[in-house]
């Protein structure tokens, strides 16, 4: 267990819903299927969002239809709500997700209701979840900065994790949004929440908007995380500085990881390959370093 | 001393010289210029190589000559040999540098002498650089594996660092040229070649081919570094990975050493400017996650 790291890949989500392409579902189910065959083993899928105010995101259903089922690999789902819930209930998820704030202004901006309001708004979604005996994950943005406020306190972030543990949620997911934390100070966090919560418990997610991300996730796996939240091709963006980097790549992820010898299920230059696909779909090229490296010495190909 | 770091600023040699284009001195000289305003007290200038192997060098006299005396910033030039030595001899630069390396066949391969001669080689150097009483910095490449030989052992490190402390070199900086290495392994290569050499004379120096360049520095760190080799925009290149990412970049540094309390003369924002002003000369993005995200913002603009 020490020695093993798990990986969300977040990319089918996280990533696509802040590229300026929407994707349809025949090639997002296509992607996720690269995703699991690269060793992926948990893939947020999509979600249940707003098709109009997030169009990258619409189809959800419909690729979740299109992608294999009974393989070593969790599939989940974001649902903001109850609405959410009912449209994933019935379909073959193993997971879903719900998303809080621990800044008060970004959670009115980003949710459009408090933060205790939106906790408050999971109850449906815990209760629906459980009586289907499906795992609820729970992320806290702005983790170490927001837009808005600026610098967010560490308090808030324990009491927003805490509050998402007491409702249910197996896994809260600490979600630097916009990319401005540095190594020690992600690692303070991450310790302070874990005084309260189960180190196992606890995902990190990073953004690179800043170039940070893994040295971040290097500090905290140094401090006893080993779930750890990642993107191929380095998918996504940052609303908030349009043009800047999204998520941390899986690839430079995982390539780091096995030189630290910590296990993962992941073939680096497989799940590159995957990166290197969508981001032909998207129509720009991956953001992965080790995939660029790949691709220039030859050792993965263009996709097909 | 514990808590300040020395940056050792390496775009107008190392980025530069790995750049597709070749610029002016005029321009050459206007870029160093910023950096010193930016607050980087130590910059490579350049190098006295043959200019028909490496362009981008030619007209390094000149560009020193444009150069501003007397400022708080220690301008360095790279010689690979006695008649290089000469032609730096009689410009206002307060240190050169020699550049060896821990691969036998990269040395063959880059250097076309072995190992051994390559330190032979440097002694009417060093001799030179003494009567002039001009300190000499002494690079190692290859530190964390070779384009042709994959893995460098660590003794292979540690012989060639010692050969060049023997030689005089008040400093050796290690390099991992094809970014190849992990944070453990950094630290691990590090601490070997500090159980030989002074902690205070050694100098890390990462590509960040693989995305791993800030981790490995934070490990470094870790271990006692304090000396830290960058280059602003992450200018430069790998020639054995054509396309991949070049020299760790400054701006991403300071963030990140800025975030740890840790000292620096350098000022972020300006550093990042004057990585857009040369990015945009040799027509490309800045490299810099940092000076994407200030653009992005509005918080730098674009150089006039």
């Amino acid at each position: 267990m020490a020695d093993r790291i798990s990986i969300v890949e977040v990319g089918p989500r996280d990533g696509l819903q802040n590229e300026a392409v929407a994707l349809p579902a025949d090639i997002r189910a296509a992607f996720i299927r690269r995703l699991v065959a690269a060793g992926l083993r948990r893939v947020e899928v999509g979600s249940f969002v707003s098709p109009r105010r997030i169009p990258q995101m619409a189809g959800t259903a419909e690729v979740i239809r299109r992608l294999p089922t009974g393989l070593d690999c969790r599939y989940s789902v974001l649902v903001p709500n109850a609405q959410g819930m009912q449209a994933a209930a019935d379909l073959p998820i193993q997971e879903v997700a719900v998303f809080a704030s621990a800044s008060e202004t970004f959670s009115q901006k980003n949710i459009n209701c408090s933060i205790h309001d939106s906790i408050e708004r999971f109850g449906p979604v815990m209760r629906m979840a459980a009586e289907r005996s499906i795992p609820v994950r729970g992320y806290v943005s702005c983790v170490l900065g927001c837009p808005y406020e600026g610098k967010v306190s560490v308090s808030a972030v324990v009491a927003v994790s805490r509050s998402l543990a007491a409702l249910g949620c197996h896994e809260v997911s600490l979600g630097d949004t916009i990319g401005l934390g540095t190594p020690h100070e992600a690692r303070e966090m991450v310790k302070s929440v874990a005084s309260e919560l189960p180190m196992e418990s606890l995902a990190v997610h990073f953004h690179d908007t800043r170039g940070q991300a893994l040295a971040n996730i290097l500090s905290c796996i140094e401090a006893g995380v080993r779930t750890i939240d990642s993107s191929v091709a380095g998918l996504g963006g940052c609303p908030y500085a349009p043009g800047a980097s999204g998520n941390v790549s899986t690839e430079d992820l995982v390539y780091m990881l096995d030189g630290l010898g910590l296990e993962t299920s992941v073939n680096v230059a497989a799940a590159a390959a995957a990166g290197v696909f969508i981001s032909d779909q998207l129509g720009h090229p991956t953001r992965s370093k080790v995939a660029t490296a790949l691709l220039a010495t030859g050792e993965i190909g263009r996709s097909s």
